[in-house]
């Protein structure tokens, strides 16, 4: 090892890539060298829907960042090498190239954790057959789209009266995809497979989608998906996979069996953290790392950043595992500065999701009623249907907005809609108004943008607020 | 009079409309008249662009409340009544009926002067001639639209071998419309009057559209317009209308003349005041009623609202005049509720605006970088290329995002932008900002939803505050 200072990042994708950049940006002359255990880094899994879906017709537009491009930033990546263990003592990570079957021992003089999430699979009978798919990083995203590529583009006929079968010898009929989970990559997948005329069908555990949405909204996101010709089961539990030939046939649930070609489970995931325990670093009841405000672990020169660590939830000020791509961004960035010897500090997060149910904007942000509920607070839900453009002005369309207000302070605590226009940076608003502790009062006066083609006057925003004071003011 | 409380409102569209319906909400045996000179109430004039164009075939789909309905809700209506003059020791208000030409004395507990605004028509020579328009109420529309129809659809032959001519008498031929303005309503007539298949051109005396507008979004703007092929010309000065038979035939300019058929003044609005002014009520010198946070004006029992009423600019704490239906809806609220005896405030505005040009959304909040100059702000401006949608997602356009960010405190006085999508709704995120007062540095914290169709993984919110911070650390 020669005497530049050297970062290790262990794990090449948002939180990874960006805590090594940004520590390059501000130490160019220092080492910085990312160890992905995967054959790609830095790539936008948020996605892969929509590759799948063939409206991204070439992974490589997922990519930010080549190695090559990497490499000539200065940042050294190894691909497909492997983090065993973390020696805190020694400061040095045992590595295993995975393509030459060869152990190496790096040193490092700091190290960011970005190992990431890895999604739930449950040991159930036959969850290693063939075609049982999770969805989280690029290369689950080309094995799916190749599989459905290879269903329904190759056809083999077997002789001169031939019924055409497909290569994976089935006759040819259109594929049976169950999607295990209604979350938000459940809908987003049920919409994507959708779209390459697979026959979809979702299972899900609870009684709604979109997990812990109020019911309001998730009802419209049900709706939304049926219309579409998408199957739902609600209250249904897999117990279990049949197959042939190693390869899945049916989905066993305690509701009976349901054919499938290609199972998809998106149940959630958890923070990929073994490794980092075994070093000693610390991890919370949430299962993610624990870390500061500076993104520093319980370990000296050992930061964490991403899907493998915690955040704090500025609404409740806990902290929360919700892995998304804009945090593991924001999070890599401050813990590849800090390691660099700044002194920044990533205050935490408000839940703002968005997605698109086909033609459906859904978002969220702050805290869920079931959220609220488990965290103690006295409040109530304030829901209203707005307008996304003025009465007079063609086309507008339905939106609904629920609100989850503290009784007595009349604070917001979070925020749902859903609508076919105009909900996805509306969300935004609100998160803003979450992260300045607004209460509605507050909310309602805003000054914010009319215009007949994108509002009504009363923007819905402020309707719902106008409409949760009254409530606030009854309970008075 | 009987002895029921009466509340007067002088002027019925939005803020006098929305005194009426509140005070009527909080004290229904009340007795409320709202007295309007014009034929209509309670209608959306921001809706007139594309009434004609015709996206909105009937201007009844303009009014949200029509003196029927309004009746039946306890509020009597007096269309075409004129108030002369207010009476404050009397406590009284002298009208005209102008379809009777009747005078009627009318006496008041309560009063909310809505007069609205008045557009400005300088005396040039030649302003008296016909199809010379205004836009700002409904009337004004209704003729527009009606001058067009008959320009485009009435044909008369003159004989055998005949030229088709309109029934103003000239041959058939595109109708040449020249806008005298180059702000928000001259640039949304430009495009209302192209989709009626009109010749354009747009005179502005300025060197840029859309008034003090950053010249970054501007730019985006004038190219825009011209795209779509309407004529500009700017740093042009209208001296006077030439005409035939008293129509307007011709636009005389500092630059030479230009052939018109149909003239829009729209270079402006003031607040129309002059009967209040008699009453001894209190005008700023931005021109328009002072009023306090109550809306109360200097004289007991009289309340002012909408556009011809003043607002606090909460970015610099200032009384500022800026017209717009939002604020006159929440002003006219909160007046007829504290004339019913509530103790509500109307904090203030920032600013914030949106329009659509064609396909281009154009938004502003908070200060431009000529009224902080004006208001003497040490600022600097920093301007970034964002994206709507994530690159790997098809289809994204660029976005233009201005801010305006004080010196060495780093706060936010002003945003602007400018993108064929995601730019209406983004702003209202910033007006939430300077709402709260936000630094750049707190802006970058924010917690704003992302999925491939909506953003890219750092808002194009958080990358311009990103950049503006770096800014002002290497001012520091």
């Amino acid at each position: 090892m020669n005497n530049k200072e050297r970062l290790v990042v262990i794990g090449g994708v948002a939180a990874g890539m960006s805590a090594a950049s940004s520590f390059k940006r501000i130490k160019p002359d220092a080492e910085v060298i990312v160890l992905e255990k995967d054959y790609f880094i830095s790539y936008g899994a948020c996605s892969l829907p929509y590759y799948i879906s063939d409206d991204v017709k070439d992974f490589n537009n997922l990519i930010s960042l080549t190695p090559k491009v990497a490499t000539e930033r200065g940042i050294t990546v190894f691909l497909r090498h492997e983090v065993l263990s973390i020696d805190p003592m020694k400061k040095e990570v045992h590595v295993k190239d995975l393509e030459k079957d060869e152990k190496k021992v790096i040193p490092y003089d700091k190290l960011v954790i970005a190992t990431g999430g890895l999604p739930i699979k449950p040991p159930l009978p036959g969850i290693e057959l063939e075609h049982i798919f999770t969805i989280r990083t690029l290369v689950d995203g080309i094995e799916i789209k190749k599989f459905i590529d290879q269903w329904t583009t190759f056809d083999v006929c077997l002789g001169p009266m031939c019924t055409y079968r497909n290569r994976f010898g089935a006759e040819k009929r259109t594929m049976k995809a169950l999607i295990v989970g209604g979350g938000y990559i459940g809908m987003e997948m049920s919409e994507s497979l959708k779209k390459r005329g697979l026959d979809v069908t979702v299972i899900e555990k609870m009684d709604r989608v979109l997990g812990n949405m109020d019911a309001s909204i998730a009802d419209i996101a049900e709706e939304k998906i049926q219309s579409e010709g998408v199957k739902l089961y609600k209250g249904v539990s897999v117990e279990g996979f049949e197959g042939e030939n190693r390869v899945v046939t049916k989905v066993l649930t305690d509701h009976g069996p349901h054919e499938a070609d290609l199972v998809l489970l998106v149940i959630g995931a958890r923070a990929n953290t073994k490794m980092a325990r075994e070093a000693g670093v610390e991890v919370s009841a949430n299962g993610a790392i624990k870390v500061d405000d500076h993104l520093r672990t319980n370990i000296p020169d050992i930061f964490a950043a991403g899907d493998c660590a915690e955040a704090t939830q500025l609404v409740t000020g806990k902290k929360v595992y919700i892995p998304l791509g804009t945090t593991a961004n924001k999070q890599g960035r401050i813990a590849g500065e800090n390691a660099a010897g700044m002194d920044h500090t990533f205050e935490g997060i408000v839940g703002t999701a968005v997605t698109k149910i086909f033609d459906l904007e859904v978002a969220r942000t702050g805290l869920s009623p079931i959220e609220a509920d488990h965290e103690g607070y006295k409040y109530f839900i304030s829901t209203i249907q707005g307008k996304s453009r003025s009465s007079a002005y063609p086309a507008g369309k339905p939106m609904t907005i629920s609100y989850v207000v503290e009784e007595e302070s009349g604070r917001l605590l979070g925020a749902q809609m859903a609508g076919i226009e105009g909900v996805a940076h509306r969300i935004d608003t609100l998160a803003t108004c979450l992260y300045n502790k607004m209460t509605v009062e507050d909310v309602a006066r805003l000054d914010l943008g009319y215009a007949p083609p994108f509002a009504t006057v009363w923007d819905p925003i402020l309707i719902a607020a106008n409409v949760a004071l009254k409530k606030l003011k009854k309970t008075e």
